[in-house]
């Protein structure tokens, strides 16, 4: 069986989101499972001096254009939220606290997270909108509630956070196929040529 | 006849020459002739905040790493030079002294001046070979070499990359059609779609 695929992405970040729409279909077209492993951009722009996108001149403008272009031509439903960036130790606690019980379940969960977030304008870093959200799959929401406060799921994001970060992960998203880095929602091309064979 | 597309680059951005080495021949299957503007990134990122590649944690490699892939995906010799990034105010200048006279022949010194720093390792940042590059071309070495430090040249250079700014151009390449902008040379099949129709 081939190695699974690495996605790291951020709840906050659009080309994530993008990326989060399409990886796993692109995946299973070559057999791939994909890992889906959200990161906190903030601490990795502690590491590189990387700021959010909405607070650099002329970038910002730009990719507040390009995001609406490029979801039009992939078809993906997006608007920029009325808050943006958000900060998302809510949203990935809650990731991990699910996936350590139930993979699938918080692979659907991280799918209606940036449901919530990109199409319906809702505030996941939140911790009661990311236990609504959750609540809609089944998820117990007290117990869920508890468990984004308790120390042992803080220090689960925060490892896997560092150990993203000393793999060279270093934006959202960030996709690692067989050991190859590929950064950016725009690099799903060449990840496909990748799983067709290496250039 | 449609309006030329604006192509905006840095002599010493990579993704600059990889775009330089596509965009005349995409933009002339449809009917489009591209207008060159070289840059300095060092004065756009006096407004932005933005930092050289090589000097950013985990980004560098990666960069590095991406760009060799990138360039033998789309089969353009590259090899990141042993000097990078350098500052480019030499090439910029030669371009546009050399275009008010002969727009295409500054065309080809650009194409040269990028062959030379990405495929020969030489730094054009030194007059001098800048001074070499041109000659090869035809152009009066002793001439260009005194028009570079000519009041007149230097604030010709000044006036471009003060309206690119203006304009929103914050990186390399940034590509303009029909007042549309375009950023990264990983936008090219984006600007192929645009041409052929909005979206």
């Amino acid at each position: 069986m081939a190695n699974p695929i690495d996605f790291y992405f951020d709840f906050s970040s659009p080309y994530g989101y993008f990326a989060a729409v399409k990886i796993d279909e692109l995946a299973a077209k070559y057999g791939r499972a994909v890992t889906w492993r959200p990161i906190l951009l903030g601490a990795v722009f502690k590491v590189t001096g990387g700021q959010p996108l909405p607070t650099i001149p002329l970038k910002s403008s730009y990719a507040a254009h390009d995001l609406a272009r490029s979801a039009r031509l992939y078809q993906v439903p997006y608007r920029l939220p009325t808050k943006f960036p958000i900060g998302t130790i809510a949203p990935a606690r809650a990731f991990y606290w699910v996936g350590d019980k139930d993979p699938a379940l918080a692979k659907k969960l991280a799918r209606a997270l940036y449901h919530a977030y990109f199409v319906e304008d809702r505030d996941i870093s939140n911790p009661e909108v990311t236990g609504n959200v959750a609540a809609k799959l089944g998820v117990d929401k007290a117990e869920l509630t508890q468990a984004l406060n308790d120390p042992a799921v803080k220090e689960r994001l925060k490892t896997e956070v560092d150990a993203a970060i000393e793999r060279g992960v270093f934006g959202s998203p960030y996709i690692v196929v067989d050991g190859e880095p590929f950064w950016g929602s725009d690099r799903l091309d060449q990840v496909e040529k990748w799983l067709q064979g290496h250039w």
